[in-house]
């Protein structure tokens, strides 16, 4: 939509503004009148199947949150039952669970589904990509959304974005990492694309499930670990067994979450069902942001009382990262057409975004030292 | 909730998440048998009156959104007819017009209601303040929406968050501000605590409304005008009419936007209803934010090529325009005690996400300028 200034305020000036807002108070009318409430009093029984571990903090929570707000919206005609990680599927069968219909809903992010799609990883995390600002603007108002929706579509699934843990934190280790080479030879806890780039510096990226971390790093079975920020990763315990905190998780500046509907199911509900579970992702979009921001900040405050030594990469190491970053996305985009066109509107948003943010965000936050 | 990653993993590991699977289930099972779906058919045609004019980009779209979501959300029972400022009643008296009860819901800014309560401001934007994600995350989960709630129970009004602008861009110049001595004797179109802090600075803060502009910058009435980012700016014809356009906007780095409610009438609503017209304020908060940064930054791509110079405040002058914010902000606070209150907590909440901030969100941004 455009249009300018002259043409609003003209209207105003002319009085033409009792004219719509007339024809709309008749309209309204007639609306009403023609139309009456229409609400099934069916009930619904739905399962959500997530990839947390049982109370995951923030990210588990919040799917329980989404089923209580969902409950209240809609009169307790929809009840959603939340399944842990591994209470009712394995977390990583989330995808096919759903896809399948065995439930309803999933609760995850969209680089587990790498290894059926490589496409999806773009919806979650890319190293040195965008963070929760960015990519929620992508998705809602870039075309971001409408790729997703085609690439799920192929497996009769419907995503919605349901949280962002904001930029993370670079992990934690026992030795300084002052160079590249340092990066050489070191095991470290880091799935996904984060793991590839590490590879390619030199580094052995080890896999372990979430409660492997915490021994496998005390017993030195791997010298590194990155988490999520400092109110999940000190609730591991790692504050206590390794001396370097590391920043920025360069690996995930921005890791959007993501909700899953079995498509035929979702479309089977009537429209105001369908209107409060999607709105449902919204409210939880907003949870999810506003705690992992408010109680990271709330531990940082303690960890520093605590003597964590809190360290920065050096420019110099990030940019080796990014280089190798750029290599590991151009794999995966020359061997997957639709991973290419996903990337490239990624991309293409990502540079209006930081243009747009290197004369506004980056000037606030480089100011902010001053406070 | 403070758990540790033992207490966890080791349910996991013993087998006993089977447990709290099997007692739920019961549980879930026992709750779907006892209770029927609770849904009134009765309708409600409520007022929404906004403080913006009829169909103002975004802030104003917003609202019709808000409404259509609504309305969908609630199966038609929950009407909603959106009048712009000046169609129902004047853009700034939304406020009384809704404690009134005449129209149910408002929208606007807190800081239109400095006048009413000096503290509401400190809800909208504050000068050198919070931007968009620090200011959502103390709303939401740092103590602000109690502080905002308990202000504005005051009024017989309840209040919701509904948008923020993300960091606003610093105004349009005819001359070059190259230190603190250009502010002086400047007019400048630049209302509510900016507008003190010019002052401070030895400008001239001039009121006026959105129609007068243009022709007040067009025929040198003003000097300098501020407004929202590139979007809106464009619309309003001021890159055909000035020269410079300066960043950041630091009188407004966040400005929150609200919908308010007549207590009384959002509390005799049905709970579903209640549900719903809160989580609808979720998702519109997603909606404006993500517009805000999808097209501004689209629309800067297009000014670049339109030849108008872009400018930054130096540091010197960014730190003295802080310190007469300072001196602005210490004026409010000594004089009324919830103003202090409130200004408390939200400086308190700043300090602590500015630390997190400085070795996340502000590295990320250093590091955008190597894309």
């Amino acid at each position: 939509m455009k249009f300018r200034r002259k043409d609003f305020f003209k209207a105003i000036a002319l009085g033409t503004i009792s004219m719509p807002f007339l024809l709309r108070s008749v309209l309204s009318d007639t609306k009403a009148q023609g139309k009456s409430a229409n609400v099934s009093g069916r009930t619904y029984n739905w399962k959500m199947v997530t990839t947390w571990p049982p109370n995951f903090p923030i990210l588990g929570e919040a799917c329980q949150a989404y089923a209580d707000m969902v409950e209240k919206m809609s009169g307790g005609r929809m009840n959603i039952q939340v399944y842990g990680g591994g209470e009712l599927v394995p977390a990583l069968e989330c995808f096919d669970t759903v896809r399948s219909g065995a439930a309803e809903i999933g609760s995850g992010a969209a680089y587990y589904w790498a290894g059926k799609t490589p496409a999806a990883q773009f919806f979650a995390s890319v190293p040195f990509g965008m963070n929760a600002q960015q990519v929620t603007a992508w998705i809602y108002d870039g075309g971001g959304m409408e790729l997703w929706e085609e690439l799920y579509a192929k497996y009769s699934l419907i995503p919605m974005l349901g949280g962002n843990t904001g930029v993370q934190m670079g992990g934690w280790f026992n030795k300084e990492i002052n160079t590249i080479e340092d990066f050489k030879g070191l095991k470290m806890r880091i799935p996904g694309l984060g793991g590839k780039v590490l590879e390619k510096a030199g580094g052995a990226p080890v896999l372990l499930a979430g409660g492997e971390i915490y021994t496998g790093l005390e017993r030195g079975i791997i010298d590194a670990t990155e988490w999520l920020g400092p109110y999940h990763d000190t609730q591991m315990g790692f504050d206590d067994i390794a001396r370097y905190y590391y920043s920025p998780g360069w690996h995930e500046p921005g890791t959007a979450l993501e909700y899953i509907f079995n498509k035929e199911k979702f479309e089977s509900l009537p429209p105001d069902l369908q209107a409060i579970l999607r709105t449902a992702s919204y409210y939880i979009n907003n949870w999810v942001m506003a705690r992992m921001e408010a109680r990271n900040a709330a531990t940082l405050a303690k960890l520093k009382d605590k003597g964590v030594e809190i360290r920065t990469f050096s420019p110099e190491i990030l940019e080796q990262l990014r280089k190798h970053t750029n290599e590991v996305i151009a794999d995966i985009t020359a061997k997957d057409a639709f991973a290419r066109k996903v990337y490239e509107s990624y991309n293409d948003f990502r540079q209006k975004a930081s243009a747009y943010a290197n004369i506004t965000e980056r000037l606030f936050y480089s100011s902010i030292q001053a406070i």
